[in-house]
């Protein structure tokens, strides 16, 4: 017995060792994603809420212009922004502010940002580089995927969701969330004098390869942004 | 053959005319649903839309006071109004433009408004008698359910768009709308100097029975409207 012992403790050693030591050489090589910050938010504007709602259309011919560094910084604010920090509350209301969704950028022409797909980090308002160069194409074959200068891409996460409520409703209430946030960012358009449409039809399975999402972080809107044109 | 022909001829007749006949004689006893015109909406109003995503807030605690009628004239309005008459186009988009959503009023507290359950015409702008009398409580037991003046319900009939996309996808779509729709229902009541909450839950029996809803018409999201209490 005691000799059987003896062999098998450094085996279990070694076990206990390989994994904190293969991590570490694992992770060395990889570098942070790189961060953006963006320009602050203009929390003023000069158009009302009215007016931005008469307004607002869904438009899918556009000009073949950039969209600026701060009216991308603008949208993602009104999308998603944090509008009280000591709670880290946002734009659009989350039910038991359980903040399922994701925000992506996928930038084709925008002025001083080359071309990508990023994620908005609400709390720092930052973009974080995800997959570089122009990657619109990858979204869809609508034409005004193609054509716009820049698309906006809500993604869900309901793992939070669902430890409290069942699953079937969790992605319900992620649905509705997108709705809202998409809303915010359809007027700020308008505010901003630029226009878009949403879509709910797209390639979901180009969009999971090339952001590498995992199974629980599903895509389920798109948003562009563009100058009028046509 | 021929003298079958003869025979059944006259049933055949009185078949025919059965139909209008019967339904004249139903429809005769039931008087139109009264219908309230609704004051005219603001389109300029006062405050920008970046306040009023900067200012929203989910706020649960209401003062005991009406909301008038005007303001929910302005409520429904951005909600679901229409922008557009010449293609009945609305505040909110629609996948397809199939416009899904039904938006009811459970007005408890409203001045110049006889309390009881309205659905919104957004054609007409008018509001449409359902159920006669207070019936917030029929809504849930959540507290700001029993205490909001006014209660917004959004229903979704995904008939017409089931025969386009399948029924999974054409319900996401209907959640998303409705998202739509109530952030601009949010947005306008900071911009009229009110609060309010939206709930996914609440009790959808006691709802379809006392708005007698179709089974293809389901309730899906209410958001409530009110003056700030402490």
């Amino acid at each position: 017995m005691k000799r059987v012992v003896l062999v098998l403790l450094p085996a279990f050693v070694a076990v206990v060792l390989s994994g904190p030591l293969c991590a570490a050489e694992d992770a060395a090589p990889t570098a942070p994603a790189p961060t953006i910050t963006l320009p602050p938010p203009d929390l003023v504007g000069t158009m009302t809420l009215e007016q931005a709602l008469a307004q607002r259309r869904s438009v899918r011919q556009y000009a073949d212009a950039s969209v600026t560094l701060p009216q991308l910084s603008q949208l993602l604010w009104a999308a998603q922004g944090i509008t009280e920090p000591s709670r880290r509350l946002r734009t659009a209301p989350s039910a038991m502010a359980s903040y399922p969704l994701r925000l992506y950028v996928f930038a084709g022409n925008v002025s001083d940002l080359a071309a990508g797909v990023y994620l908005y980090l609400p709390q720092e308002h930052k973009l974080q580089l995800v997959v570089e160069g122009d990657q619109r194409a990858n979204a869809g074959t609508q034409p005004q995927i193609r054509n716009a200068p820049v698309l906006f891409l809500f993604t869900a996460d309901i793992t939070a969701m669902s430890q409290r409520v069942d699953t079937a409703r969790a992605r319900d209430w992620a649905m509705i969330e997108a709705g809202h946030a998409a809303q915010n960012l359809l007027l700020e358009e308008v505010a901003l004098g630029l226009v878009g449409v949403p879509m709910a039809g797209y390639d979901a399975v180009k969009i999971r390869t090339l952001l590498k999402l995992p199974d629980s972080e599903e895509p389920i809107y798109i948003v562009s942004a563009a100058k009028r044109g046509g």
